[in-house]
């Protein structure tokens, strides 16, 4: 199993804001507003989905593990990110994804985390016991499952355009959300 | 068929240096040197594989297009790569990609190309007859097919660090390569 060194998460974590900013700011809604297809999300929808877990799940489930509360966590609503999303610019998600993710990081820091703190277990509502050390790891992670999306959703708006290319472009025939 | 709108590809062929800057600049080797196991490509290989793509392939190719070349292009070796990224570091070769893409996408403009000029065709050493608008397109989601790729590869070495949390993170087990 792989050590979970939390300054190596937090170095990915820090990034994802300006990484989304300079990939999807200022773009085309050709690129922004595209989905691979019914029921699936564009890029909007995932910026504000990412919002969305900033305001409820990652610190206020680490902050349950830390006050040893033995409930299970509130679910986490995944189609939450629509009443993020919806009727919103792009540009102002992006602002607010940053400013809330630089918020979790300081409040990340402030608890002073131990080897000891990452061991401490909660109660996920599906999954059962989990660690600290994992919900972190798994912040990381549904970072870079969404930043993939975002590249796949818009990558098959071209995908007839490339022509004969396609066969080459594994990318357009990835899965759907 | 989706049109091709060579603004559209612009738009997001500008931005992947900054992208990939604010993604990977300084972040520890943990990630940057990571691989999805024996053959497969770091997030250091990739940068190395997208210097030596606007060297070789996009404006080459299009030039022997515009050209009215009929003989084949040549072939794009993919594993230069390692020649590009071998003993060099990834900030550099960041930098490298950055002034290389603005290059780029400076004589792109130049070209003045017409609705005409995207319909213009070259021969695939593969795939046969190609338009200079497919191809352009394909440099827009091979872009986004390596973008994706880092993210995915990064994801992996939290794979099993995320434990119970597997079972929802698709990247963790998408396609290798």
């Amino acid at each position: 199993m792989t050590v979970f060194d939390l300054d190596d998460a937090v170095a990915v974590l820090g990034r994802t804001p300006a990484m989304l900013s300079a990939f999807l700011g200022g773009l085309p809604d050709r690129w922004t507003a595209a989905t691979e297809g019914e029921g699936t999300w564009s890029p909007l929808d995932v910026v504000g989905h990412l919002v969305h877990g900033e305001r409820t799940d990652w610190i206020p489930r680490a902050r349950h593990i830390l006050a040893g509360d033995p409930r299970p966590f509130e679910k986490f609503d995944r189609e939450a990110r629509l009443t993020e999303s919806r009727g919103r610019r792009l540009g102002e998600l992006l602002d607010t994804f940053a400013r809330l993710r630089r918020e979790s990081l300081a409040t990340l820091a402030g608890f002073a985390l131990t080897g000891a703190d990452l061991e401490r277990r909660g109660v996920h509502p599906e999954l059962g016991e989990v660690t600290l050390g994992q919900l972190l790891a798994t912040w990381v992670v549904h970072d870079l499952d969404h930043i993939g999306q975002v590249a796949r959703t818009m990558a098959k708006v071209y995908g007839t355009t490339v022509g004969p290319w396609s066969a080459y472009l594994s990318i357009l025939r990835d899965r759907r959300q």
